[in-house]
């Protein structure tokens, strides 16, 4: 009987390692399957939503759905077995999503004609997610993970200092064009500062009076200048973390200090010769 | 009477840095309930402004006004009584913006049926770089103000070239497009032409003839080229201040070696003990 | 007869210098020409999808493609020739393309009134990537090219990124807007928040729902923040690079003191005369 | 007569001094009245461009007009007399230039109701870069320019690779969309290629079709990511410009070699040992 135990537990280990990580070979291959299978699932999702589409090829549809459901039941079913604490993993953020973007088509088949919970599905697409952990392989991403972290009080900032800026001229050009030009409330003239201040410039909204199309033209010329803030932090910041890789690995001998300069002679902390 | 004298002044005292500074609790309580006294009446104003929601709810709206003007006349009459100089508050840009966009809605009440003052009331926006005090705060935006500070120069010159560019353009364009097609005259073809190089791109005026399609195809590249000098800037600028505060000033004793790292404590040059 | 052959290879060889190479003084100027054989082919093609152009100078037109078309007959034949294995040239990439950006005009001649071969004669297009390869000369685009390639790992991370928040963002928006706002399907509310993240902003689909605007806008300021994110990389990896070719990779003989400046004949730290 | 003729010397060399140079109190002056009356004479070209501003107030620009050409011609005189080689000035650009922008009110004089050369005053804009030669006091600008002119040819070889790309995909979107959905000619194609890859995005002209759509998207989104390069370029090149600022200026005192490395103790070139 122990031995079965032992036998199961290793059955389970082994799943695990397949599911939930990634050092294995079987564990490589099942995140590329689950990968095609979250993508195929969000084609399914966009082509439905696709009436011409949708009306040709209902069955084909159809039939492809009900494939992803059963795939994604049976992984649902082998991730709460294969785990010790199935109870964490299914009320977990991944656990909820899982279950959220599986049980749609089951529950279109209990309540027949409701489309309400094709909405459900949508949620497959925060699946990417578990897509976006494999990135983290590629070395290159991690990198630029730090970057970021590093950088992100400033961006913030930023982004404080450019949404109040749109609110002002919002409120400025709201009272300057007014309503008989499109700008028929101050949040939708804030919502036209930002189109044109990030310099997307929709057009479905744009000044007619000679004063608001020269405020717009301070609008765009400063949205023009200071996207060069955020475009400097990160640079400067991935900068800096390239050039922190140039200093050397090297460990003090008598302190064990390191990140020294690469044509330090001495510890810069104990003061011992460096080799 | 001398001891309620000084009762009185440590109680202005202790109200003066509950309203004037931030570095006691109170402080910054005080600070963050006028943030938030402050965002939600900007919210109010910008509602207002929706005239749907107006409709229905006249009333809510109407009240919550009220709310915050009396809010607002309270921590106007405290700031005059807290401080040593009232008079030099009352006249300052902010002791100005405070009244202005406090009294909106007691005009409102003597001059019956009037809508104009409530235009003063967008001038509680100015308000909001009270807020941006906050900001200072965070470390990061002082480094990145002095980043910018150091730029100004620069992309004051370029911005100066954008605009000469933009007139230059904008001109040539009206000779070649003309009336018939949009660009009725040189400000509305300058206008184009800033709405085209800052690759906002609104679409209200576009070129039609085919001369006119390839100056506009020339200025589009050559928005998308020069917008890389405001980002060179200050991305330099914000890299030469990270390493700046890298490394200190201070020059070991022994070999006068500079350009130490902030923790260091030996000369990473001659082994030196370092202050 | 050895002679003959010999005159004859050295004939063959002579030619195969100028087609192939660009080091000798024919060489560059039969790459020119073809460089602006290439170009006026394309400038043809265009011509001819002018309409009214093509109704006004259409023997203009016909005429200019028979001696581009019979141009490039004889490059062809040439470069059959000159090379040593011309089967190899034949099944080329470059063979292909030569081929069929030239028979079209002989296809035409055949197949009486067709029109459809004439699409054929775009893929002369793929041509110019001859002229590219003259850009390599350019001293300038190798190191533009290093660094592209150091950071290709980075941005393809990124735009895998950009791809996935456009695809959740499209989806929130198709439910938000819905049919009635123009957002009839997933994929065209994705191709909606790509157009306005990347700050292009075409307006042929713009929301009209105060949460549609709401969160457009936040697309916007988020597109506006992480266009930072590829110019920094590439910053980063140019500046990089640039420091590296400006110090050369010598180590002095007596101290081992690397990072010399290019032009140096002493080492800088122990004055030891480096090769 | 020889006083005399020294004194008319002396006063033609002040002139000269005032007119030409910017280094006395008096050429400062005249070079910021020059700029104010050329700006007054491009906003007096814009204003009447302007068909209602124009009918009102006909007469104002009129008489404003005959202002500025008067004092245009009297500064275009002294600037012919007080040069000494007059002819190479009158032969010069600028003063072709000057001229130009002189003489279209006299002619209007002589060619009674000729509007025609109203045209020509638009020169005038073009003696804006008499006023971009002040911007060069600002030292700012200098350094910008230096690190555009190092980047030029890498912009040059970016940009060319730009519209080699937009020629290829604008032929892809016209054989894709057609004639149909807007894109009725190839070179209408490559404009619409240009104004998606610079993400500019005017929305006069927009892909219909799905796959249409799909290619859009491609371009923007490698309209977004490219636009690293000209950034990257230009953050690089202003970077090196100011580490060679961190170079020292001292010069070896053997072979007065410059540019040593802040930390070198002997000279780079000649070995001899620094201070």
């Amino acid at each position: 009987m122990k031995n079965n135990s032992e036998k199961n537990t290793s059955w389970k280990h082994r799943l695990h390692e397949i599911i939930y990580e990634a050092d294995t070979k079987e564990g490589k291959l099942f995140d590329v399957i689950l990968l095609i299978a979250i993508i195929a699932s969000i084609v399914l999702v966009m082509l439905e939503s696709v009436k011409s589409f949708d009306d040709e090829y209902h069955n084909f549809l159809n039939i492809s759905e009900w494939i992803i459901t059963i795939l994604f039941s049976i992984e649902y079913i082998l991730r709460i077995i294969s785990i010790k604490k199935p109870l964490k993993y299914v009320f977990s953020f991944y656990g909820i999503i899982d279950l959220l973007s599986t049980i749609p088509k089951y529950l279109s088949f209990i309540f027949i004609g409701s489309h309400h919970f094709a909405a459900l599905r949508a949620l497959r697409l925060l699946r990417v997610f578990r897509i976006l952990k494999l990135a983290r392989y590629v070395g290159a991403s991690n990198r630029l993970l730090v970057a970021l972290k590093a950088s992100r009080a400033k961006i913030a900032v930023f982004l404080f200092f450019v949404v109040i800026v749109c609110i002002i001229l919002g409120t400025i050009m709201y009272m300057i064009e007014g309503e008989e030009n499109g700008f028929t409330s101050i949040p939708r003239s804030v919502y036209w500062a930002i189109v044109t201040l990030t310099t997307v410039g929709f057009g479905d909204i744009a000044p007619q009076t000679p004063l608001g199309q020269l405020i717009a033209s301070v609008i765009m010329i400063l949205g023009y200048g200071i996207i060069a803030i955020p475009t400097g932090i990160v640079s400067s910041e991935i900068s800096k973390n390239d050039r922190k890789i140039d200093t050397n690995t090297q460990a003090c001998q008598s302190c064990l200090k390191e990140d020294h300069k690469d044509d330090s002679d001495f510890c810069y902390k104990c003061g011992n010769k460096l080799n």
